[in-house]
């Protein structure tokens, strides 16, 4: 077969140069800290396998491990610097001579400990699953399967983005660098050796019998690691959740921050609109003052959609650039669809043949963006219908995999492809070496970009691409928005139809609370707002009241415009320290066991606590953590360590800020353009509250990765009000504090 | 870890003897063949990798296979004599060339031929599953996921028994040698290679039009096989399917034969139930003259059951030999419930620890049946408390796995176990092991069994088992008798409690026309024909109606009674030439489009035709294929290659005698004694009936595998009828024929 042969001669690109770079800075910083350390505080031994490679990282080698892994392919170098700024921490978070491993004839396996009382979180995205040791309300382990599905509502860990990473209420994390589909056990796995001896069990007679038993006591986490002779186990310090989560975010390089524009609102327009509908509709917005900053071109732009043919449908668009240009005029970035499977008709087909994998995928083949040739050659084609032509970001549908059909689509677990990857680990990596291999154009121009992806996986934080699903339960899409921040991911809540304007706003609501603010109409041909019911929507029949459900939603999306100053911070802070932007309410509060299982409220951002309705609901529970309270629309202060029931209507999604913060609110834009400047109101709440801080950039470029950010310090206290402005970022002013007020 | 140096020491016993010894009988017999073919066809070409192994079955090496497979667990030689009376095939079905392997980083892959009009069939008991290359009626191939399963309702393929055998309507089988867990894919994978030139694909623009294509052209049979770096594959010549089945079952073995009595009616009795309240049950049973053969004793026996103790439960059953003792005294065979999960208190716990594997079950041991003093020390403790105790039989439940549960309860693939065997190896042979572990017993007593187990493997024909399921779809019952005939197994469609009078009718009509008629009251008090609803039936109240439906159940027990001589003759007969009691219709009229897709109905020894009815059903169609057919409860004749309507009562379900067929009907009894002698009515159906052949034996014993068998050789003509005896079984009569009748 030929590619083997290519495959040596190509060999395996990484995508990050520096990736050598930061070995030595580790070295270095290791060297020190070791120093420090032995001055410091009481160092324990670690074991022979192990070493600190950060401040509170510690890698753990066992056997002999993969060359394809997560790392290899990492999308940043460890942000050193930013770690060292966390506090110190001496010891491994526990003894990490308790990790056990074995080669099997399988594999390798794992065995890592685990106690009675510990919760578990993360493992990637996920829709139905929260905390990751209970079934059922009962704390009896369960098997997680870290395989990409495109089909995310499912109660076995098979996600749109599986991510072996897991972090526990007793302030670790841990992750391991593989790109196999491994099974973890959380606690639900008992060994002959730990057995025979608990009183307890002798007394279970039954099925329930044993399962109330199983919740007295728990077995260790066990990893199952197909294929792989070995493995490399990062091992993340606290003292708390957040440190850890922190620490793994920061050790994948830190959070993406989005071109500013890109946290306005996106509208997707229908797929089977050409330039002409898709212009008349996005002057209907504007005319309609609909908040917009991004429209996304669904499959109608491509001769083939399945499998693409990434060549312009010339009846669709018969002149591409002029389109791209209207748009722009009217205020849009553009976002573009595609999958990564080259249709025959595709003019790059023959030169990617052999860059590609030995299996088809709707006879397209399936480009390996983990060999550069393969990169170029699809960039190249890329590049020339869309990149060159002023395209602001792209969508990339399809990228994932079907673990549990019995009618998978994708290419198989058994595919090889010229790099040496294997299908399984292909189908981990798929869509992460495929965001990398499209953020190249957008860097090599100096520019941001925010795109979409259906797929993703460990230390993709850096990538500046949300997840999205074709799934649809709003509930779940909340507890999706909650997992995200567990493992350096972000998700968005799409919103497509709905059975009811009430359904509408509530989802719309969530939306406007979540990364990014995304109308996806790629199957309706008007606005939601327009007509909710997909049929009747495609029929162009208006629904009755639809003015007052435009307004209403209008005004929802200007809320989401007046939070841009805040959220951007948010997102810089994400890179600066980690801080996942939006968070469960176990990272903020790690002590109170009444968050423990709060998978329905969430924190946005520094200060907002945010408590979604759903469809039907008239009243819920919310709960606020220890100290004081906001509601944000009524200003009523309220005290924390208690639940409260809230009764807020379609147009309030029911909003805490926690007191001691200051909240930037910016009077809506339509649009962001690169000289917007926002006018802002700074919220106090509390008496002395914390300091904020706007940050200041061109809103396009990378410059501000070179310090070309201005930092604007807020400070405010009973007597006074002060604005401190530092850093070398010289262009348009992007904020105007119009006014203070206190709540 | 103490158990790595004992699985060197144990080594791994193989439980038939006679290994060694086929295939000293194989070598020569190739060498015959080898000489016979040369001169009586043109013989082929084979590829170096290729041999002939037995008439009609090629074996094709690849790579470096694993030595834990099913044949090398094999349960019984392969029936040589009787594959050398099968037509003779000089080549392959097709050119073994065509076959491709190649060893992966995952395991290895096999690359098969398949044509697009090709109907695949097989893989192991399929209850939702049929015509295996279809999806919605599609000719789009699918995935079918070779995993051992507690839950068989899926469309997956996995099963309580997944085989990795499949058989092709164009007449030929495949058997893959492996314990792992087979993914097939039955022609949706598509080559890079084959890609790009086909003109059809260019106009698949949407997933609805992809599809649409894709049943135009086939890809391959892929089987990705994981961990195995090698594997040994079979290839079963036809001409016809049913030959190719009929080979890999004489392959296998033969068909085990069942005692006698088994053929009878089975009743299990309530899981609760002790001594006292079992026979007072089994009395009224006799009292109620429902025909009964086999008392099924549930988990109440045991003192521990999750996990198992393998002692007596003394409150329940203060004199377990009593209790045995008087049942059989009432003419019922018995059959005793359990798990292989041994519980801390067991007495065999602390000897069996180091033959166990590493993880536990329910807190129990996993008995290493792989290992020669796993078997023994299990078996010690089952003679001690059941066979020397003279128990008939036992039902083997809990042994399959959750390859796809977010809480499996079963060990875990990675498990280790000292023989060698990995979790994933054991999963799949698990059954199979414990199945022939507990043969023995029974073995060394010269007496045969007839079991239950919930899980089984290839190469299984000869095992004395039957598969059963929690699962209850009656329609989905009925595929699971369609589809075990196809790789060697036995199923049977247990009744339990019901919706209706007229649902417990038309599940009792099923389990009569089955290989096993089991009606399992494990969660009720009563008989369902004293109450079909489960919770009134445990409230001791009687239904309205009751006695008419006792009389209806009682009637279609009686048939099955009546029936018990032509089963015995085709149980024979599935050990003699590998024909399957029970078989699709695709078998017996392989030639007939029409029958390609029929899964709701089947053949039933040699000639009766069975179309079952469900709830609800006023009328259902039968379609009758080339023949003569007589309706067996009108005696109408009908013509073949037609769709008839039939209304049969729920007393009544549709039973359609194929002309040329002699059927012999006995005088129902209420059980089977060793002295039992059916009074036997030969009915003919057409002019000139094929001879029907009665074998007679002593029921009991494995006396007739040497011979103690007679044959009654059963003529019938329009001028004379006449039976011929041959044999040497010198013990009662088993047989008075006492009218011959003309239809």
């Amino acid at each position: 077969m030929t590619f083997e042969t290519h495959s040596k001669a190509a060999g395996v690109g990484r995508l990050v140069a520096e990736d050598d770079g930061w070995r030595f800075v580790l070295l270095v910083t290791v060297m020190f800290l070791f120093v420090g350390l032995a001055k410091a505080g009481v160092e324990q031994s670690l074991p022979p396998n192990a070493e600190l490679v950060a401040p509170g990282i510690w890698l753990v080698h066992f056997g002999n491990p993969e060359t394809f892994t997560p790392l290899h392919f990492r999308s940043a170098p460890v942000a050193q610097e930013a770690l060292q700024e966390m506090p110190p921490v001496v010891n491994p978070p526990f003894n990490l001579r308790g990790i056990h491993f074995r080669a099997t004839s399988r594999g390798c396996v794992l065995e890592l400990p685990l106690v009675t009382k510990e919760d578990i979180y993360g493992f990637g995205l996920n829709t139905s699953l929260f905390e990751m040791t209970k079934t059922d309300g009962r704390k009896t382990g369960r098997r997680i399967f870290l395989a990409p599905s495109d089909s995310p509502e499912n109660d076995r860990g098979e996600t749109h983005a599986p991510v072996p990473f897991y972090v526990s209420s007793r302030g670790y994390g841990v992750f391991i660098d593989t790109a196999r589909f491994v099974s973890f056990y959380t606690g639900n796995i008992e060994t002959r050796e730990a057995g025979g001896s608990a009183p307890s069990v002798q007394s279970a007679n039954t099925q329930q019998e044993l399962y109330r038993v199983r919740e007295l006591k728990t077995g260790e986490m066990l990893a199952d690691i197909p294929a792989a002779k070995g493995v490399e186990v990062y091992v993340f310090a606290g003292p708390q959740m957040l440190d850890a989560v922190k620490r793994y975010n920061l050790f994948s390089g830190g959070g993406g921050v989005p071109p500013l524009a890109s946290l306005g609102v996106q509208f997707r327009g229908c797929g089977k609109f050409g330039a002409e509908q898709s212009l008349a509709l996005a002057r209907q917005l504007r005319t309609d003052r609909i908040p917009c900053d991004v429209w996304g071109v669904e499959p109608g732009w491509q001769t083939h959609a399945y499998s693409c043919s990434f060549a312009w449908n010339k009846e669709l668009f018969p002149n591409p650039e002029n389109f791209i240009s209207q748009m722009h005029a009217l205020g849009y970035q553009l976002n573009f669809w595609q999958h990564a499977f080259v249709h025959p008709s595709s003019p790059m087909y023959e030169a990617l043949k052999p860059w590609s994998g030995n299996y088809l995928v709707w006879s397209g083949l399936v480009p390996d963006f983990a060999t550069c040739e393969g990169r170029r050659i699809f960039l190249k084609q890329n590049e020339e219908v869309l990149f060159s032509k002023g395209v602001d970001s792209v969508k990339l549908d399809e990228c994932d995999y079907q673990p549990s059909s019995a009618t998978p689509w994708s290419f198989p677990l058994a595919s090889e492809f010229p790099s040496g990857l294997d299908g399984e680990q292909m189908h981990s990596l798929f869509g992460v070496l495929y965001q990398q291999t499209l953020l190249e154009p957008f860097r090599n121009r100096n520019l941001r970009t925010w795109g979409l992806v259906r797929n993703s996986h460990a230390l993709a934080a850096p990538l500046p691409y949300l997840l999205y699903s074709d799934s649809y339960s709003h509930r779940n899409y909340v507890r999706g928005l909650v997992t995200a921040g567990f493992t350096g991911l972000l998700w968005t809540p799409e919103v497509r139809d709905a059975g009811s304007v009430e359904e509408l706003c509530r989802r719309v609501e969530t939306a406007v609370f979540s990364p990014m603010t995304l109308i996806n109409c790629w199957e309706m041909k008007n606005p939601p707002w327009f007509q909710v019911d997909l049929a009747k929507n495609n029929g162009d029949e208006p629904m009755p009241g639809g003015e007052q459900a435009t307004a209403s939603i209008r005004q929802l999306l200007e809320l989401r415009m007046s939070l841009v100053p805040y959220l951007y911070s948010a997102f810089n802070e994400y890179r600066l320290y980690g801080t996942p932007p939006i968070r469960a309410m176990i990272l903020d509060w790690p002590n109170d066991p009444k968050v423990r299982e709060i998978d329905d409220q969430y924190v946005f951002g520094p200060s907002i606590l945010v408590a979604p309705m759903f469809l039907g609901q008239k009243m819920r529970q919310v709960y606020l953590p220890e100290g004081e309270w906001y509601d944000f629309w009524t200003h009523e202060k309220l005290t924390g360590r208690q639940t409260v029931q809230v009764t807020n209507s379609p147009e309030q999604i029911p909003l805490f800020v926690k007191s001691g913060n200051l909240l930037p609110l910016a009077r809506p834009v339509e649009n962001i353009q690169t000289n917007t400047c926002f006018d802002v109101e700074i919220h106090a709440y509390g008496v002395t509250p914390t300091d904020f801080i706007l940050y200041e950039d061109d809103g396009v470029s990378n410059d501000f990765l070179k310090g070309k950010q201005n930092r604007l310090r807020l400070h405010f206290s009973a007597k006074t009000h002060a604005v401190e402005k530092t850093g070398d970022y010289l262009g348009p002013t992007r904020y105007r504090i119009v006014d203070w007020r206190d709540n």
